[in-house]
């Protein structure tokens, strides 16, 4: 009996092909995992919603640059020195701890930023010992979290795999600006590998040493930190959790919209706080509930290096508590003036004030960052629900990784030959199907359910006859007959909500025959 | 002045956006290359097509799993022992060289899988010294070519970025074959990145430390070789370059259909040469001339230590005369054979034969295998012309990065305004647009010819009167006008080809009027 909402999200995502624990023919490594078939399809429609939500509907203009990283570049923004996780080692067994990690599992506190006299109290003061063993802790020291390698043979060149995919941005400035021809503000994106060599990872898919981030570095004047469609989201609202609320002890929420929290001062700017309510309805499209999305604003200490004010944005999730999917970060001009600062170029940009004046600036910079596999598993735990004791994930219908399932009623009288005939048909329209003939039609369904294939399409003896399928609808079980000619528009149709299921047949069946055909 | 069609292509990549060298602001790293806006759309696009073709079409499964892969996987898979690049430093300036490129520069002559005797009779026999400084070379050993880190603080782990995706399938055999319901042949595909750690990268975006992969493994019963649709194929023509061939010395292609390559024993199985045939239809629909591509059988010195017969598709081109893009090898049960003696598990699968009685067996597997940053410079090669004088790309309109150019005709009445409407309106409905207002019309016709926008939507003074605007075809020149309210739908239908250009207008510009628009 699997008890926790979080086990049964795993134990479908393990044996359905969402998820699974990489390299498990050897014995696997903690914080890595595979996508099986349907967690790459989930996670390449994710990132597509992300693609049209920010670099197409935003008009930002998306690169992609190496995971590997030289050494001088990580020297510039600052990670050489400061992406250390504060760690300690079993004196006993030689296990090794992130202590911030056996704080919080011991006292609840987050002591993320604190100094390492404080650390070393609280681990005296509550007893801390090693969660293995039971042996002594030794003392603290910084370990860089990055992945250390190197490039080429001879002199051989240290470099790093990134620790975030921004300052593949950051680096390629004066040519972005130049693809920009000098308009401000503009965004650059990137989704790709990021890697953090996480000490002890113990949270599933929501800490991984390798994991999939989608990143956007917003580049403009700090005299105009303005967003030209602000009024669209002005209204939007907003659960926050303050930074002063935090340091009180207290979880209570700030409602605000987006409006209010700027002219309150809750957010530092327009361009900020724009960005919190896309990021929002951007979650709402994934199908996340309103009321299971806050933006938490990071305490001094737990911020990074380069950010002036961060919020992060949080999911409520039964398996992990709050989960942050993503960081909203001022970084200020931080990484620009580092990097021209190491490299001696000038990164400054000529732009024209509002009266045709020409100056040259040092951009600032608002980076929303998301983290896709994060999403990807508060989505499945979002959407999955039960009925009548059977799982069902109410999966957006954009963002099923099965499309549509076809299925033979029964394995002979030349209905296999008719189904794959019909596959093969959607599979050349680009539809992305499962073919199933195994077990009874009910099972087939429940099996589809359990994936969230929205539309599920039988072939039986009457399709032989008149050349028509029934197609069935996952949330209300109702079923329509449509002509095989017509099948690809009418799914089409019905996957872009252009129509309601029941206009879209050409003949309705009945709920109670429908019902029946389940019971097969 | 330019002379090579590939110093026309690269600087047209690296002005307008597609490929930048990555890490410039630092002096670059050799085998590192960026893909700019327009470059991460079109790579996008390429995978995209690939999807649709092998992915979707083909029914096959695609996964993703971690790039960092533990020493054990690639002690089995056998990298660790034999991904090995043969070496030679410069006694003098420490240097270091790839053996088999420093011998084929000099003599033309391909050592691969020679060995190290050979090698080293070859650089004395035709006086090869340093390229970077004239000194003498070192003795000639074996470089592992992955890149290496680890994993984990206090007892760390030996990993290497993967040097191929292919692993990361074979390990995950067990749940594949699960999920694949024990039906065989099954596909399992991954796109993702490769690495290797060349000596001497020298040949741009062709040879890159950091690559992208699209892979797939299809498992099968050695005793049955067969793919259902072969038929669809047979009579594809393809140009082979056979083994025995080039070991005569020369280059002459043997043409046979797929069924004759097969019936004659030239390729080994029906799966093979019907992925061959496939990887010939997919080239041609991304543009490559069917003449520019040929497939090359790998000599047994050649082939990677798991395949017994490799064929290299290979594509022409100015820049770097034959590419290979792609890899068909037939990797027999090693992968598999060698995890389960390493892993102590069964990877055996249970089929039953044509009879229905049961037996056991070891998968074979054919890999087709794809180089997407060499398809997609071959793409550019292919597609870049010139037209009066000016650089036209004629790229596949499905695989156009930006696939309409907004433009207002004058910076001023309003006109700008009204663009800004169209261009939000493209937007939200997902199309890939840029806007463009600065210089004359024919300028910014020119511009977006450069860099292949199939259409682009010109708003003029009449816009503002009866709400239509100017569609302008980037091959014929020719331009119709549309109503706003339209223009999305027939962008559509006219980028997936469902319309003439012409049949699309409600009002079709006579070829004067339109000539005289561009000159403006």
């Amino acid at each position: 009996m699997l008890s926790s909402k979080h086990e049964k999200v795993m134990e479908i995502a393990k044996r359905r092909g969402f998820i699974w624990p990489a390299f498990e023919l050897y014995g696997g490594v903690a914080g890595f995992y595979d996508f099986g078939p349907l967690g790459t399809l989930l996670k390449e429609k994710i990132i597509q919603k992300w693609r049209e939500y920010f670099v197409i509907r935003e008009g930002f203009f998306e690169i992609d640059s190496p995971s590997i990283t030289p050494e001088e570049v990580l020297k510039a923004s600052g990670h050489v020195d400061h992406f250390v996780d504060a760690m300690t080692e079993c004196k006993k067994c030689g296990a090794a701890f992130k202590v911030t990690d056996l704080v919080k599992e011991k006292t609840g506190r987050s002591v993320e930023g604190k100094s390492k006299e404080e650390m070393e109290s609280l681990i005296k003061e509550h007893e801390i010992r090693c969660p293995e063993c039971g042996g002594e802790l030794g003392e603290i020291y910084d370990f860089n979290a990055m992945f250390e390698t190197t490039v080429g043979a001879g002199k051989k060149k240290i470099a790093y795999l990134r620790p975030e995919t921004a300052q593949g941005m950051f680096i390629d400035f004066k040519r972005l600006q130049r693809y920009a021809r000098g308009r401000l503000p503009f965004g650059v994106a990137q989704i790709g590998k990021g890697y953090r060599n996480e000490i002890s990872p113990r949270r599933g898919v929501i800490r991984l040493r390798e994991f999939t981030m989608a990143e956007i570095e917003i580049f403009f004047d700090p005299e105009n930190p303005t967003h030209p469609e602000f009024r669209e989201v002005a209204s939007e609202k907003l659960r926050l959790l303050l930074a002063t609320d935090q340091e009180r002890g207290t979880e209570k929420f700030t409602e605000a919209t987006a409006e209010d929290a700027l002219r309150e001062n809750i957010v530092c700017s327009q361009l900020m706080v724009y960005n919190m309510a896309r990021a929002k309805l951007f979650l709402t499209s994934l199908g996340i509930p309103e009321e299971a999305i806050r933006f938490r604003e990071q305490t001094p200490g737990e911020r990074a290096h380069y950010s002036s004010e961060t919020w992060d944005v949080e999911v409520w999730t039964e398996g992990f508590g709050w989960v942050e999917v993503a960081g909203l970060a001022y970084r200020t001009d931080y990484d620009l003036s580092r990097h021209a600062k190491f490299s001696k170029e000038d990164l400054t940009m000529f732009v024209q004030d509002e009266g045709g004046a020409g100056k040259k600036i040092l951009c600032h910079v608002v980076e929303p960052s998301y983290g896709i596999d994060r999403l990807l598993y508060c989505v499945l735990e979002h959407s999955l629900s039960e009925e009548n004791g059977r799982p069902l994930l109410r999966l957006k219908k954009e963002l099923a990784p099965v499309q549509v399932g076809v299925f033979p009623l029964l394995k002979r009288d030349g209905l296999p030959e008719k189904a794959r005939e019909v596959l093969k048909k959607l599979r050349s329209e680009k539809f992305i199907t499962e073919y199933d003939d195994s077990g009874s039609i009910g099972r087939r369904y429940a099996r589809a359910d359990e994936i969230g294939v929205p539309y599920c399409v039988t072939i039986d003896h009457r399709t032989l006859q008149d050349e028509t399928v029934t197609i069935r609808d996952r949330d209300t079980k109702d079923q329509i007959r449509v002509k095989i000619g017509n099948l690809p528009r009418v799914l089409q149709e019905l996957l872009e909500n252009r129509v309601e299921f029941q206009q879209a047949g050409e003949l309705v069946l009945p709920k109670s025959k429908a019902e029946s055909t389940e019971r097969r």
